[in-house]
């Protein structure tokens, strides 16, 4: 049985790394899947946050942001509610958790990578996208740091993707679009590493408690997923720049 | 080999459910798991958030907070910063979709139950201890609605409780207190109804991605710890209330 | 005629000072007055605000907090609303420039002692309670500094308590629960020290302006129910920790 | 032996009313006292805060503020940083209350009166000059009302002022300047009704706690300073309008 | 003399108009003028602010942000700072005033128009970028809104479009890059219809202040790159959707 | 065809200039134009925002307010709103700006001279008003730098001051009063040195475009008015001290 867009169960949306979607950042990548499509930066400052100052060692943190029309309602401006909504915090916090699960800080020197994720298109799994996407910005950035010399050992222990994983009417699903998600009633998001380990599990039971089957199911499409998101990662590292850098 | 407080690998810090802690909420709990200590109260509102209004269908939803000095230093208030931490937001929107996930929102009617979570103390496990804490709120104030007959049926689905595990030293480890939970390599959260499922999980690798196997063990741990806490709740329920309500 | 409770008009309600509430800080009493009862910390920090910095002087400031159910309905939290109310500010002022009356800042030395007062069930008389209690676990964090041998004398001037009086039904009563609070035609809180001198006095008339024969019985009383707060006060110093603190 | 500016101890400074100050409001009085000088006004709008809704009766409240340089040094603007300072919140509460003492709530009808207190000048009692002249800006609005018929009868029950009274060098004196307030061992703001009556004593030991007697000397000041500053209310209550209102 | 990216004086950017650059708005253009970028949404929304509510007539309101790294240096996110720049305030004003002039708000009946516009890449001119990018995507919505008919004439009158100008090292420049913007003497913002009349105009002497021959210089030159871009909006309005929305 | 007031469409309101309204800041003037008037005080601080730290060079700055009830109907302050609104900080940004274009910031030394102007009341043109009154209490604060010996040079390059033109009922008006401004077709603000150059233009049209000939009786208009109100100036600084700054 298919799903409501051709797909089968175990398969993923199609997916789109830009490289070099904008000129000024360190690394910029444009990263679609299916619909959802995010802007992923990876900008280098010489500086740290407190908590570092002194003691060698750098950072790596991410911001989540939503264009308010991304999505079939618009989203009034979280600068203009004067607040983050808990949804973003707990998305960047992720994002940033993430990265950083495979980066050698202290190799990185006292200085800090940002990671922003601003999300133009909303199809469900943003948060998995921009983690994706977000890891081949953060490796350009590395390459910058690396061709100017400023750090003589590549920091990165490994590759690192995300996807989402969910329960449908009963079926276990990869890479959940946002008509299924919205209707899951399981809803997890996992992320690996390149060893084929997990960085982070956040499953939650929208509707109804899952049993421990039913969570080897997940990992397995997860794995799976993975595997390929990995895949189209080392290709884009191959070629050239998108669209609107050629400009 | 022992643990830092001669606990086994497998074994709950010492759990304490005092009922009617206070006397003015609906429900009214302290939670003492070894030095981390929260009140929980339930409060029952005869209104629901915009977006349920006319629905016929009700709420439940939690905030969580610690006393400033809860913790070895002393911590700003948030009000007094005038914003949520994301290490807030997020751990009061777990406890509030936790609970939901055992409520039947419809028998509930158009009413909210909000449950409080007060850290007074904390070592290690403040989300968990408040899930388990919650919970025992809420059946109290569910029981004063079905009392009163504001209700007529039980609107509350299965029991729940929540504990952590993570691995420490490379050891896999149940409940963890701050002291493990600092040097942590993994860090797992784990929601599981009275049915034996789940509810969330939320597992991070803090330094260490971890495997499959590893996995298996933290939610055995879980899975023990969980039905001890379940225990606890249900000899809870048939006692009277604590020191502080009997002035 | 007796009060609602019982009470005569010169009574106060039971007081029951706790000390070592919690286990954390330098100081840690639940106080009891009636059904009002706040917890109340005193933290010592070794740094003090920058208008302090250099003089060699220390600080002692307060914050205070009410639980959302700490009353009978509940009230948004104020980290939630993201600012403070006026009420709040006014009482922590208050409470902050009460036990500075009786701190010589430059015996302090030039650290911080936060005093914490949050109120976990309020029945009237809630920024009185605090000051008394407040100034028990003072106590409690000087001697800490004594016995660590961070300071060598002891800064502490002279004790202190507060109390509320009013006039409720054309009669001055000590000691207001929120029930006769919220009808009193005036209301007064007073804070004295063990010399038996005033350090504030505020008096509002709610309803009907008050002369001067009638301050001189509301003080009598106040001084009246000071007194007696201060041999519980000297009481509490002489016995041990708390129901909480045994675990 | 005079004080610094030549005054005797029971000496109020140069006070000046000047009703009509700025054109719009329905009440406008500048009020100096010595070098203070207070923008009261009066605002009349048809509507009342949600918790007097379908009452029938009115509110009365005030709102405070310094111009930025109306001190010897510049203090930011409180809409820069985003929020009142506990001073500021502390000081409208108090003249609000005040005036609301003084007016008959149910026979203002469905309204509120709105004191806005802006200080261009400040050498201390701001608040006590607040008070004072918002009184006659109260008046001026009540008069407005009745004169176009909006309500029958007037509203005000009795006239009031206040002033500030303390103790420097061990002396006290009536109505202290900023060069007094800065240095006074007690600070106590007085606020009486034409009756003779109180309906605010806030009286604060700065450095030294005091007695009884002492008490006793600061209120007999008091009464004696606001006696003559309700002459002057009366007086300003026959008079034109001032020098801006000409143009 | 040519401008450092080869430019003559009188010479715009080049400018591209992407229609339907995302899939979800009403109307979604991404203009790119040299190496600026904005993406300009348009929303429509069947509601209007309160103060147009039952007019029977519309609203068309802008919002206008950067990207972090859309500059040089990456920029903390307004929403992180929990408030809205003078600046950002002053262009989404700009933007919002000038559609607006070209719009019957009647003739649009009880719905707002939003046009988002949010900024990828700046190398200056990027306010101007967003009115004429902006207009593009309103065209879209309303035609949006007449195929639905949900409105019945075009409730667009005059076409619209934006320039800057400036003098730089003494010599009037069309549509400054960043790199003449920063050092500009004089900058100045021109907003015109098709008709050729102004709509807005804005311009500072940041350095050197400018006669009236100077002006009616800059004047010419904006009203030449005005044309030209209307041209290019017209272009656009008969070509299909960009690379993005082809997925 | 006169105006509504009387005036000639080429007249300006009445002007009156009062150096030394407030005694305390280094300038400070009422400026009434017509009924708007508006507190100018200047502000001498001896540091530098960070940007201009250790450059050797000063800063000129301002902010604008309005009393709640300087309109016809009350505005609730800005600080009680917890922020400023857009039409603020562009008028206090204009402010600023055009202040410092005449100024020479390195003669100033690495000080900051604050322009604070509150407008009292308001009948239109607040913004050129404040424009036009804080440049004389500019000059007054650099007298008194001068004087003082704090520096050796006049850091002011030339004389400034602002005017508003508009089109109302298809007739260009000078110095538009509320009544005017409130419909006029076209709004302009035009600020000029003493050479008679431009400093800043800012033209609006709300309702109806402007052509260019349009615009040059707009600037003759605004010209006229200016040079009048630099006389004013002038006049001005050879008198003394205003009605309250005499007590």
């Amino acid at each position: 049985m298919k799903r409501f867009d051709g797909r089968e169960a175990f398969e993923l949306r199609p997916v789109k790394l830009t490289r070099g979607f904008t000129n000024i950042p360190e690394g910029s990548v444009l990263i679609e899947v299916g619909q959802t499509r995010v802007i992923c930066t990876a900008t280098v400052e010489e500086k740290v946050p407190l908590f570092k100052k002194g003691t060698g060692s750098g950072w790596v943190t991410a911001e989540y942001s939503m264009l308010p029309r991304a999505t079939q309602t618009r989203n009034p401006r979280e600068s203009s509610k004067g607040k983050l909504t808990g949804r973003t915090m707990e998305i960047q916090r992720l994002i940033g958790r993430a990265l950083r699960s495979v980066v050698d800080l202290k190799k990185l020197g006292e200085r800090t990578i940002w990671l922003d994720c601003d999300v133009i298109q909303a199809d469900g799994g943003t948060r998995t996208a921009s983690i994706t996407g977000a890891y081949v910005a953060l490796v350009d950035a590395v390459n910058h740091l690396l061709a100017k010399g400023l750090i003589k050992e590549n920091p990165i222990l490994d590759s690192l993707a995300a996807v989402s994983v969910g329960k449908v009417d009963g079926m276990a699903l990869l890479d959940l679009a946002y008509e299924e998600d919205s209707k899951a009633e399981v809803d997890m998001n996992v992320v690996m590493t390149g060893q084929g380990k997990f960085v982070e599990i956040q499953g939650t039971a929208e509707d109804i408690p899952f049993g421990r089957e039913e969570l080897d199911q997940f990992l397995e499409l997860a794995e799976k997923g993975i595997q390929e998101l990995m895949g189209m990662q080392k290709a884009a590292a191959q070629v050239g720049t998108g669209p609107l850098s050629q400009n």
